[in-house]
């Protein structure tokens, strides 16, 4: 435990200078153990697992294009995703690790106590066993705070999702290297910090906190049953056709030697990366990875509404390739600006000007981090809040509702209903 | 309105035979507008639309058999069921509609006000339009109870859903011939009259009285986080691998010029109906069934716990060939015991022999209803829930759980959470 944020920075420093890690960006055809099929262009690892890259073909009425092709992750296993929490003195803490991924681009962030892929538990690369995974696995000791499944980036996997999983102990638990307790208070002062709290880490702690039962519509613009029928009603409405294909079937995509991307070199490209840890369950390894082009942009426009200004969020029913179950509850704004560089105004993504010209005063939340660095190549984010100024519209698209933040954080609790760009800017606000 | 049930019934008897119809079944191959591919032995509607019977092979760890292959119904839209209330003098009644469906082994039952697949409302048969469907499309006036997409019978469909909805009517409703008023309290007598109630009506009705929120977890066994968690464990750990095959290629059922059935006479037939109505939408047509070859069983054990007595029912998750997401919350009993009288008794369906002895005292429902009549063809179901004796085991096998009834009630709110059978029955249980 830490007194205070400086002591744990200063173990922070130290575990970073404990390990040494090489990371570097490799060619597609120089992976070790993953192959492209000659048949299909996909890639994948030579014994199945894991994950692959294949290609997908989309149509939908809910999008600024009608139909595309592009690569997409397939990683249909479920993962677990899980904080280990105890009270000190009454005080409510987690137990975070210090854990290197190689496509952090600061390659050390705090992550869950657990962060493994069913591959990784079940070791099917052979390495050291998960430490504290016995606390998430059933049997278990310990009392259930927060357990369901979450999606992840809808528009790099599909279907793709995680076990997220909040256990307070019952007993004494020893503190191994690279691990420590982090009070709920300094975690929700480090989702501030750049480039520290890992996705896992901000995808689960979203379910932390939740309200006693029955207030979380107090002073909400719309009942709970509103809202459910808002979802079910664009669930109903909006289309999202997907047939998977082969990678090589992509239209308008290049696989080079070295990489897969677009011939416009916008969205993203397939890269290899090597990696070489001290202190990972392997030593080594490779694998393919997407590396966005830019800088996206996340960010929720926020209101106060009804007499005690109860602070309102602008949630999208947004579809994205990978989508579930056609839309999910997402931010205002989610997308990275320089793909629609040239698109005209009217076709460019809702809100993301409004939130692109935000004053300063007007920004709650401004904090740029990672997305998972098991899978994405220096991909980052700006997480935004911003406060709507007086002019901005009440009245919003049929596929945008008004929800208190107490509102979307209950529909965390049943999985599947709240995107991750939605959940981490959960996290970063304060509750 | 009806002073009393008496009068309802007289309405009804009127209903029935204010109108005639002729349900007959005929040969596959006699259908009108239906064709069966001779490639593949699908059979479809002519124009695409509606739902096809094709094929489909599962893989699972979670049923009595590891795999299987058999005809299944694909019905990709997703229908409206919608029942409208409105308070008389304080008391809220639904507007429940005298509806023949051709499977109802006595024709005409009670349905929803508006119970209608896409195809239906958008008018593709080309008939009358569907009265009341304003009241449930956007944008509408009213106030929304319940909105929320629910599964059907994952045994015969795939991954089929509806739109479940009750609308408060906020002005006048004229009475149109065929639909009536009957206030909640009348229904909650007349779901426990054999073959009345559709399952149409059950499953919406399941939705109806929503506890205040913060009063579930009172006197429950397990918190709602605990019962969370047991239902992302299950959807975790067991498997459900399908793929859709040609129903020339389901293994061991046959394919006459009349029927597909299977080698065993068991399960069920896909047969042709022919019907011919004088209020329906369209005066005549005829379609495909699934027609179960015996009555099967839907039921709970339930057991009182705590020092309140509060009643539990033992829920099972429960997978089937068309389930969503591996399990749904689901009876402690669901099947057609005469598919299994050969099996030894350690693979029987677990708790099917103990609610087939249950003595006449401890069963505390007990009513025989229909399936969909749309698309099942005499597929009856008893419903019952038994009260367990002192000797019952409070510990279960790890995919089954105690939650209390109104628990259970609060999972139908966000959907695909509880199976239709189990809703059937939440609808049967005096709340």
């Amino acid at each position: 435990m830490f007194e205070n944020l400086a002591g744990f920075f200063d173990w922070l420093d130290e575990r970073r200078s404990a390990n040494s890690y090489e990371v570097s960006v490799v060619g597609l055809d120089e992976l070790d153990g993953w192959h492209t099929d000659p048949q299909t262009g996909n890639v994948a690892h030579a014994s199945g697992r894991f994950f692959s890259v294949e290609g997908i073909e989309v149509h939908t009425d809910h999008r600024e294009v009608a139909s595309w092709t592009q690569p997409i992750i397939m990683q249909p296993e479920i993962g677990i995703l899980g904080i280990l929490v105890k009270e000190f003195d009454g005080v409510p803490h987690c137990l975070m690790q210090a854990k290197m991924e190689p496509g952090n681009i600061n390659l050390v962030q705090l992550s869950p106590t657990v962060q493994a892929t069913r591959s990784n538990y079940t070791r099917v690369h052979q390495g050291n066993p998960v430490p504290y995974l016995e606390h998430f696995l059933s049997p278990r000791s310990g009392r259930v705070v927060f357990d369901s499944l979450q999606s992840e980036q809808g528009s790099w996997f599909l279907n793709k999702r995680n076990r997220n999983m909040i256990i307070e102990a019952d007993g004494d638990v020893t503190v191994r290297d690279d691990f420590c307790w982090l009070s709920v208070d300094q975690l929700q002062q480090l989702v501030h910090v750049e480039n520290l709290v890992n996705m896992d880490s901000r995808t689960v702690l979203s379910g932390m906190p939740f309200l006693a039962p029955g207030t979380a519509d107090e002073g909400a613009r719309h009942t709970t049953e509103e809202l459910l029928s808002w979802f079910t009603e664009a669930k109903s409405r909006y289309t999202l056709d997907r047939r998977v294909i082969r990678l090589s079937d992509v239209k308008n995509w290049i696989r080079s030697a070295d990489a897969v991307s677009h011939e416009s070199e916008r969205f993203f490209r397939v890269v290899g990366i090597s990696t070489r840890a001290s202190n990972r369950e392997v030593g080594s390894w490779s694998q393919p990875m997407f590396a966005p082009a830019s800088r996206g942009v996340v960010a929720f426009v926020a209101k106060p509404f009804g007499p005690d200004g109860v602070l309102h969020l602008l949630v999208h029913a947004r579809t994205e390739p990978g989508t579930g179950d056609v839309v999910e509850m997402s931010p205002t704004v989610a997308c990275c600006p320089e793909n629609y560089d040239d698109f005209p105004r009217d076709l460019r993504p809702r809100y993301l000007d409004y939130v692109l010209a935000a004053s300063a005063g007007r920004v709650l939340v401004d904090v740029v981090h990672s997305e998972e660095g098991g899978r994405f190549y220096h991909a980052e984010n700006r997480y935004q809040v911003v406060l709507a100024d007086d002019d901005f519209p009440t009245e919003v698209p049929e596929d945008y509702t008004w929800m208190t933040v107490d509102q979307l954080t209950g529909f965390v609790r049943y999985g599947n209903h709240v995107n991750v760009g939605a959940r981490s800017l959960l996290t970063c606000l304060a509750r």
